[in-house]
């Protein structure tokens, strides 16, 4: 098995975790969870997202989160961005890189965001645009590449188009979202080699749902034909494995343990997130998904 | 990647699972659970262990099980043996084949059985002596090959030798087992061909426990060098994933899920084990460890 030996990790937790998590957690908490991981090592963290404040109430104090965190030199603070009026927030916020995210799917694309992938597009072309004249690099998410919970499978080729035409339009990477977490390895290859029609193999990130607990194989099997940045929520946060339809983020923690035992560099400090996380536990008030955080309760080596 | 057309699994739920769940399940239900997974296709399943009653209670009904349970042709009924005792119960219940189990840990040896790895290994030497003049196959056991909760890191070659005397005095498979799930698949490799010094690739099974979330990785870095045994537990039994201090047996469904995507024949019917498991989920009073059972409780695709 061929792996690399330094991969590249983008921290989603403080936005696709909480997001998703049940309890709405203070402004101060999530500053000072941002800053606990940037002190671990991570230099992209997703923070936010400048979303309509009434759609997602958990995201309605981006700016405020923005406004408080500590910027550590080397750190990437990104945020979601919908549209030119989110756009216009991350800019005043300060933000060093946006996100922007469509779907594979049509029929999640409808239901997600009320616009059809095309549509999607032309609005994400617009913010980009401007992004591009700005200076702010772009990041694009498809989502539901590996499956729909509408449609069920998705072509490789319909990720590979979506996947392409954000790169055309400027993102600089795109990451390839198993948005219900049900890729298993033996997709793998076939999506991404799908996908490297259009998009360079070095543009490609993954990101993994741990719902079918297939998220850390997935990445081994992407790993091995050369995929070298891969999205984490630290703690697993965003998906509560206790209660039923948890989508379950791949947590950081089950990551980097991986990761550190096949010796590849990361820069991240697997103790650093599990205290990071741990601090957030006692705030969305139940245990970690992290299966890593759940072992190290017990004594042992 | 490259991997086996067809696995073997062993199913370990009604012995490794229901061995280390708190509830006591009545002899019935181990006698449906046993029924059910052979019914979805199960060929080799661990059943009970002929171990002291007074030690391990919840195995003091084994001959009763092994009495009640309806024999599928082509299935072959296991029971874990510590001694020529133990043998000797196992023959009157007609078992198909029996299991030892010598650890690769000095210290976990001493503590789990009260003997030193010598001892263990003169112990079986008689066992396997006696099961050979039967006509009995002999599977063997290495625990702790990943690593110890007592000593740490166990050296290769370590693992290398006990599971060489197993074979040598007749065992026909090693199971190498992460007793404490501590295993990477960086690690796979490594220990893997430090035992094909002693013993045969086609007679290394792997035994992984899903406590860090790595045991379907670590199957697949398996499936890559060649390994085509698996052991796995029918939805995870053996390690409650709300308890502390949860071993978590690495559920079937999961391992399932995994090799029916890579295409991998098993003739194992995957809803038919998560059938068996829900059944036996509503004796042990905790919902099941399976991440895929977890997923299949919300509805899509």
């Amino acid at each position: 098995m061929n792996v690399p030996r330094r991969v590249a990790l983008v921290e989603v937790g403080p936005r696709d975790g909480l997001q998703n998590e049940a309890v709405v957690v203070a402004t101060a908490d999530k500053i000072a969870f941002v800053d606990k991981l940037s002190a671990a090592g991570h230099r992209t963290i997703e923070v936010s997202a400048f979303v309509r404040p009434d759609r997602v109430p958990r995201m309605a104090d981006a700016a405020d989160v923005f406004a408080g965190i500590a910027r550590r030199p080397g750190t990437r603070y990104t945020a979601l961005v919908p549209n030119l009026a989110g756009l216009t927030r991350a800019i005043e916020a300060k933000v060093d890189e946006i996100a922007i995210f469509a779907a594979a799917s049509e029929t999640f694309s409808k239901r997600n965001i009320n616009q059809s992938i095309a549509e999607s597009l032309e609005t994400y072309r617009g913010v980009t645009q401007r992004a591009k004249e700005l200076g702010l690099p772009v990041r694009a998410y498809v989502s539901t590449a590996f499956g729909c919970p509408f449609e069920g499978r998705i072509a490789p080729d319909a990720v590979a188009d979506v996947s392409g035409a954000l790169i055309e339009m400027g993102a600089y990477q795109v990451a390839v979202s198993d948005t219900i977490g049900i890729a298993h390895p033996g997709q793998v290859p076939t999506v991404v080699t799908a996908v490297t029609k259009r998009v360079p193999l070095d543009r490609i990130a993954l990101h993994f749902h741990d719902t079918r607990g297939t998220a850390l194989a997935n990445v081994l099997a992407a790993l091995d034909i050369g995929v070298a940045t891969f999205d984490a929520s630290a703690g697993g946060l965003g998906g509560c494995p206790f209660a039923p339809g948890a989508t379950g983020n791949l947590a950081t923690e089950d990551l980097l343990y991986m990761l550190d035992g096949l010796g590849i560099e990361t820069g991240v400090d697997l103790d650093a997130v599990l205290a990071a996380s741990r601090f957030m536990e006692s705030k969305v008030g139940h245990r970690l998904a992290s299966r890593y955080a759940a072992a190290k309760r017990v004594p042992g080596p």
